[in-house]
């Protein structure tokens, strides 16, 4: 049941927006009655916490996944590429989850956006390891380049749906991590 | 008073985002009783469209200047970069006024944000244009390719508050205009 609920919300979240959904969207999309709702969640706020927790989970295996399936690093940052368009058809229409998320909590909403913060923690910590393992000195610097590139591309792509920009932007990212020295 | 009303509204928008400001809100701010109000506006969507009209006409008038002060497109383009550090502090806090916007309306609002996308536009078609007075023969390519540059910095600086990084992006784009053949 509660996994129910944070499975409704955590797409709600998305797709509309954090506030632009409500308590009651959720309990209609999750198929729960309002009122046994409340014994899992009190308020929005702590539905959001368990679903940036399970975003983190998520994120947590498959970034786990990819360094248990490639020893190099530079197959593990083209991996980091190609979920991109995993993902596409989203991108396209809600932009990235977790950008977008950020965005729209860090304008007035500091607390919940420091969670939300963590989502890009992760990457940017397994960035900068990949980056660190092909022996760049400022690797948490070209961590966050590199994290700004990709964050830009999904700006760009929900503006304009342009999905031969988002091919080409990854193209000319694998091309750059097959540059890299190391 | 149509004038105070845009201008608060356009404040609110961008500080706490479209959808969680609501006509009261603004009405509030802008200091006029919402009885008034709906003499100028009859709906907060009409007040959307005024405020991106007037933030549409800022950018014109941003990039004729430019276009006025400096016949070398090089010069131009580094005067794109030089106005995100007018508006850091902005920055760091809120976000990308422009990319902000579209982000949020894309994600459900799609009438909403056709509108809001013409800002993207208007940058669009000056960094095409200066491109190609380079002689980029991809010049629109490459103009996407420096808008998705500069919102995906926008992104990072609001996620982590650096402005080391986004100083040190504004100096690796001067560095890039200044390669630039043509």
């Amino acid at each position: 049941m509660r996994r129910e609920i944070v499975a409704a919300a955590n797409r709600l979240f998305y797709q509309r927006g954090y506030n632009q959904t409500s308590f009651s969207d959720i309990a209609q999309a999750a198929g729960i009655p309002r009122g046994n709702f409340y014994y899992y969640f009190k308020s929005k706020d702590d539905i959001l916490g368990a679903v940036i927790d399970a975003r983190i989970e998520g994120i947590r295996a498959m970034l786990a996944a990819w360094d248990a399936a490639e020893p190099d690093p530079r197959l593990r940052l083209k991996r980091f590429g190609q979920v991109i368009l995993g993902s596409e058809k989203d991108l396209v229409r809600y932009g990235c989850p977790m950008g977008s998320l950020n965005i729209e909590l860090g304008k007035a909403q500091p607390a919940l956006k420091a969670k939300a913060k963590k989502m890009f923690d992760l990457f940017i910590d397994w960035l900068t390891r990949q980056l660190a393992a092909l022996g760049h000195a400022n690797a948490a610097r070209l961590a966050m380049e590199v994290m700004g590139r990709a964050q830009g591309v999904a700006v760009m792509t929900q503006v304009y749906g342009d999905r031969e920009f988002l091919h080409a932007q990854l193209a000319a990212f694998d091309a750059w991590v097959e540059s890299l020295p190391g």
